[in-house]
Formats: C-alpha cells, sequence, structure tokens
C-alpha cells in the first residue's frame, strides 16, 4: 500500500495474501470471456506467472507449485493480469488451445444448478477431450 | 457425493464448504462475461440465493448474511448458478443495473497489471457511480 492512497486506489500492486500466504485465482479465457478454473497461487506462483506468461498456481494438495498443464500440455498463456479492489483476488485472463479441466472438459464449470432445484445438477457442456488418454497414470 | 459417482461426474449438488463453512463465489454478468466480484458463501447464503434469485454473501469481515446491494442498490440478479469439478466454487452468472464494486467502478477488477512490470497497475476501467452519494455513513 502507498503511503498516501488506500489500496483501491493505488496504482501498486501490493497483493494481499491470506494468513496461509495465498491469493484465490480465476482464470478466464480471454477471447470468449468463459471461467476456466479457479485456483490459489502463492508469492512464488505469481512471481512465476508474471516472469513466464503461463498461469502457475500453488497446489494445496500436492503442497507444491503447479504449472497448468505441466502433465496434460493444457497450458494457460496470460493475456492480462487483474486484481480487484483490495488486491487480495487475481484474475487471470488466458488463451487456451485445450481443455482447461482434469475431468475432460473445457472449463471446470460445466454443470448448474437445475431451475427450480436445490441440488440437482445439469450438464450443460460436453466434454471436450479424453482425460485418460492425456494424463498419463 | 452419491454412492456411485464421484462428485465430479455426480448430478447432485453436493457443494463442498472449506474448514470455515465457507465456498468461494466469483459473479460474473450473464451478458458480458465480465467478472463482476469475487466473494464468499456460507450454507445459508446458498441457501438465500437459491431462494430469492438474489446473489447473497457472507461477508467474513462483518460475519453476517450479506445480500449483495442491499445498502447501495446495486443487487445481482441471478441467472444460473454454476459449480466445478470439486463442487467447491460457486460461480453466479447475474444480470446487474448499476457497478458492482463499492469503490465506484462496474466490476472490482478495474486495475490490471502493467506489461512488463512486477508492480505497477494500470487502472483499466472508469468509475461508473459515485459511492459517496450511494453508501449512507
Amino acid at each position: 500500500m502507498t503511503a498516501d492512497k488506500p489500496i483501491e486506489e493505488s496504482a501498486e500492486f501490493t497483493p494481499q495474501f491470506n494468513e496461509q500466504g495465498l491469493l484465490p485465482a480465476i482464470a478466464q479465457d480471454a477471447h470468449t470471456g468463459q471461467i476456466l478454473m479457479f485456483a490459489w497461487m502463492n508469492r512464488q506462483s505469481l512471481d512465476e506467472t508474471i516472469k513466464t506468461g503461463f498461469g502457475t498456481y500453488y497446489s494445496r494438495s500436492r503442497k507444491k507449485l503447479w504449472k497448468k498443464g505441466e502433465q496434460s500440455g493444457h497450458t494457460q498463456k496470460v493475456v492480462q493480469i487483474l486484481t480487484d479492489c483490495d488486491q487480495d483476488t487475481i484474475l487471470l485472463k488466458v488463451t487456451v488451445d485445450a481443455g482447461q479441466c482434469h475431468v475432460g472438459y473445457h472449463s471446470c464449470f460445466y454443470r448448474a444448478l437445475k431451475p427450480d432445484s436445490q441440488n440437482e445438477l445439469d450438464f450443460i457442456a460436453q466434454k471436450s477431450y479424453d482425460p485418460a488418454k492425456t494424463y498419463k497414470k
């Protein structure tokens, strides 16, 4: 935060990592506007994303840095890095050339709640690749 | 989770709240695809969102349910509620009739990292309303 301006009005990028040292990060297709996935970044993954131009996250389950697509080849080329008013969330606008969800869909958001239901989901997308062929066991 | 299908393939909505009882929630303009804000939901706010059709969150700072726009009038009418592969994130597609960020912008994501910079932000949007007139002190 600059001394003279609140974080919301500042042109200084001062990301506010949470108590675990993480920031929520949203990946959005730069061309279509579709939300592709939601993940987390630590300081190192944010620095790598800025330095390399490829979406890089922190895997909380594997407890390690995770360049999206390092295994599947389905990388994210960063077009723009945005932050929100209180600088505690990151939005990556990215271009991608293949499905981004490990289940086989283009986006992780492939299900929507049925209208007038509280617990039934509609599948609103088709799989765009076969994860069994993409991910080596 | 259904007994016979993993959560990624299930048509049952079984949101996976984190250890604080919260889910990350992204609000996206249903018409333009613009990301408007990022916030959190607890079980009650998700239920209210489903029941009322208006984006309702949980304010971690105020420790209370928060219907977006309850003070400013800048509500979010829910068009669709999506969840991601592991059902631990919510995406609301919403229609809005006024700026959604408390700072005065349409979206909270009004700044982007300057190309080739690690710490300088560009303001990429204009304010769409005057928060001083909207929020009563």
